[in-house]
């Protein structure tokens, strides 16, 4: 089945205790439809600037990602400088161009309108909520936010969590959208908001998934993925959204949808977050094979697994 | 088999979102023997005032612990007030009040010298290392610490730590112990200082074990177990004590000491951690049965358990 997701494509110039990076692909948009390339197709709308050259786009089709949604715009593309000290799970803004991005109106081609599945990376609630009424094919909507959102426009946030089926954000940002320090209650009331499914990612120590009672079955028992102690973490950049691939990418890939695929979704988009932070940028991303895919995947399985 | 505990037992004032307690019984080896007593016996060894009344010595003696080593002193035992707010992991020190424990120099009655198990609640290093050493019959030594040592007595901690096999702390202290903020880097070099296993607590998200080749098998695949979203978290005070004794207890309960023993008694650890902090001091503790104790083993399994 077809996942399409509407995000940021950007360029990153990062810095970890690890080394740094200059000018490298990045956005939502590019994490997400990479790390969900490996189990199913992917569809991209977002937009790019004067310079994003033909080596950039060869990065997404190597993978078989449709980028007849890129709409190319006059001007730069979206970029963001960030700097990770010893604290790995949070970054430090050096500097954020909108560029194209600061008036970017997500336009559905023609040709993904029968897309099954939809993820809204991290966009205006309001353009989120536009693009899930556009498409009236779509069984599932995955939907990520900010901090930034859920301050500045709670109201049009809240319009579109009506609209969504699966939430994934984190700690800090379900805490703030609830209004409400334990997790588990705040939980309780970001589902009343309307998801089905919330997935809380906790950086290392995994995420945890967390049902209302409708479309998945009944009653509440959440479900966690630990995460693997990684020896080796470059680039924390995008890890969020290779785990919603991941998770995004399983779910589509499967016949059925319920409960116990979204359990071992969680795990893929662990897995996948897993990757994507052990070297700068994309490039993990990029030089997978479905084999490493899978050997983590068991890895993490036995992570927590009693004989 | 005996476990014999050497720790503070103590009195908390307390308070947190859920309300506050006054003059409670606490302190480590007291949260550390309640968990464990429902496993195997407990031994206590630790000091208490003239403050320490019949109705203090019946909480241990109502779950069979043994408090010959339990010394009177004159004056007032050790206190210690703390306030959590919407943080629940870190508590803020009202104060903290020494009284007997200050001189506190453990005393190892005759009956406890055949104890085969023996944690070393966090206490001044040397005095953990001196009763180690008394210890002769011990097959496995537990031992937990604090930044205070690792700061300020390095040397005597290093000591310390070549005569113990397990050692159980948290991500901080884990990560200040091994000048790395790395976690599997940090429990590498934690295990070359001595212990055979490491046991990193990580507070909501559970709990990992590090493995040395060594007494419990070659090869380093660490192994997590994650702890249950808790609704109600009224009191963390004693999670980390609770936790060791629910480790160590189940351990001790066991025929045979291994790998796949101390996997399992992760999963008991995380168990008593949960519960205790569910009511203010040691409340919760107090009234278990091992009936709810192996149903929230069930659940914390399938937590994480893919059909």
């Amino acid at each position: 089945m077809s996942i399409l997701v509407v995000g940021s494509v950007a360029f990153d110039d990062l810095s970890s205790p690890s080394g740094s990076a200059k000018n490298i692909l990045g956005g939502a948009a590019t994490y997400f439809s990479l790390a969900a390339s490996y189990f199913t197709d992917v569809r991209v709308v977002a937009v790019v600037g004067e310079d994003f050259a033909a080596e950039h786009e060869k990065v997404f089709l190597d993978h078989g990602i449709d980028i007849t949604g890129l709409e190319r715009a006059k001007g730069r593309t979206f970029r963001w400088g960030g700097t990770y000290t010893d604290n790995l799970n949070e970054a430090k803004t050096d500097y954020t161009e909108l560029n194209v991005f600061e008036t970017f109106q997500p336009r559905i081609p023609k040709e993904y309108e029968d897309s099954t599945f939809l993820f809204l990376a991290n966009i205006q609630p309001t353009l989120q909520a536009d693009v899930r009424r556009k498409m009236s094919r779509v069984c599932l909507t995955g939907c990520d936010t900010m901090n930034y959102w859920i301050n500045s426009t709670p109201k049009e946030l809240a319009e579109t969590l009506k609209l969504v089926d699966v939430l994934l954000i984190n700690d800090t940002e379900a805490k703030m959208l609830a209004h409400e320090t334990n997790l588990p209650r705040a939980a309780q009331k970001v589902l009343a908001m309307g998801p089905q499914a919330l997935v809380i990612k906790h950086g290392e120590y995994g995420a945890t998934i967390f049902f209302g009672d409708g479309a998945y079955g009944t009653g509440h028992h959440p479900f966690r993925a630990p995460a693997l102690p990684i020896e080796e973490v470059q680039d924390p950049t995008g890890a969020g959204d290779s785990f919603a691939g991941g998770f995004m990418g399983y779910v589509a890939s499967q016949k059925e949808l319920n409960r116990e695929v979204l359990k071992r979704a969680l795990f893929y988009g662990g897995v996948m977050g897993s990757f994507a932070v052990e070297r700068f940028g994309t490039e993990r991303l990029q030089s997978l094979t479905r084999e490493e895919i899978e050997d983590r995947f068991k890895t993490f399985r036995e992570l927590t697994h009693l004989e």
